[in-house]
């Protein structure tokens, strides 16, 4: 049986399962979530996740969110092809993608509202004040500084193929470049731009990844006619 | 070889892995680290986790950390132990623990700096204001309402035995509940306490937890000294 997807165009979440998808080569229905039309928050769809966000898989009778459970769901239906086979390899992408999650994740929250939060739109509760940006934007400095460095030397995060850690981490950076390409004059406030000069061990990586057969796929619709890319 | 687990008493972290370990039966050299003196940022335990932080676990030349990187790694080499064996098992552990990580464990971390800044201790940076507190209590009561509901009916977070989910949301949701015991005043406030009337469905959950053979090694040593218990 054919798996089915429900995803959001520019969800960093929903974009970690595409990937995921598109690399192990696993055919899938494509269900596109209109968050604007909040088709999320429809009763069918809190049906499958109470949470109300995407991404969902479904498989068979299975119903399954949070994206990193995703990906360990398919890294087991397609042999360890995402973690790796050995307790080693489990053990470093988990490591890798645990760091991100506790030690990056937020402050890159922080600095994508700060960043995004242009063009008039309203401050809410969740705007950060200037101090709180700043503040954010040093951790997300430190963190991709040591990525980057260790990425000078190194094809994938972790192993030497792609892994679940390419797919959770990726869609968050690659978030965080469009970001600071909107709105340049903050960014460089931050020393974040030009984010490739900032992180030049990400540059190699990024390609690698924008290379991978079926990525095209996985890139947000939105962004190509909102870009014109 | 004998796997060595250097942990702190009351890193709800490291009382994850110390559960894990028991339940698993696997033996263990412990070195217990103090953290009031510092022993988490000699040069020698910076050698082992850069961000200075417990667990770490050791086996042979691999150097592990990040508390649920090593659950992932004592799953894989006892067989799937902790997450279990199918697709689905292993999806649904990871998506309880997804949940936890994403949605309760920083507003629980603000309760627990709320509770907890008491006894003249001056306020930090981290000391919540007390309207930061009861946005993070509303969100604790609302999950831990949900979970209390869905344990009513069950043994164990994930299928039907101990899991790498146990493991990660128990030493978290003790630590509140001595939280909540030592600042029942502020607890009643946020209408946290009494903790088992607030959420009844965790009694025999918790039980079930503290019955397990091995648990008495678990339970963090300076609380008996503090406690008395």
């Amino acid at each position: 049986m054919t798996m089915s997807l429900y995803w959001a165009s520019g969800s960093p979440n929903a974009w970690r399962v595409l990937l995921a998808l598109e690399v192990l080569r696993l055919s899938f229905e494509s269900n596109f979530i209109e968050l604007s039309k909040r088709q999320h928050k429809t009763p069918d769809f809190l049906a499958m996740n109470p949470r109300g966000k995407v991404p969902v898989l479904r498989d068979g009778d299975l119903v399954l969110y949070e994206s990193l459970a995703i990906l360990a769901y398919l890294d087991r239906v397609s042999n360890g092809a995402l973690y790796g086979k050995t307790p080693r390899e489990v053990a470093t992408t988990s490591r890798i993608i645990n760091e991100f999650e506790c030690y990056l994740r937020e402050p890159l929250a922080v600095v994508l509202r700060h960043l995004l939060a242009i063009g008039g739109a309203p401050p809410t509760a969740l705007t950060p004040t200037p101090q709180q940006a700043e503040t954010a934007s040093e951790t997300v400095r430190a963190e991709l500084r040591a990525l980057s460095q260790r990425m000078e030397g190194a094809q994938w995060l972790a192993g030497d193929r792609f892994s679940a850690a390419d797919a959770a981490v990726y869609p968050y950076l690659r978030l965080l470049a469009r970001a600071i390409s909107k709105a340049d004059g903050r960014a460089r406030e931050l020393s974040l731009s030009p984010f490739f000069d900032a992180f030049p061990g990400l540059t190699g990586w990024f390609a690698r990844i924008e290379q991978l057969p079926g990525y095209d796929r996985t890139y947000p619709p939105h962004w190509r006619t909102a870009d014109g890319q």
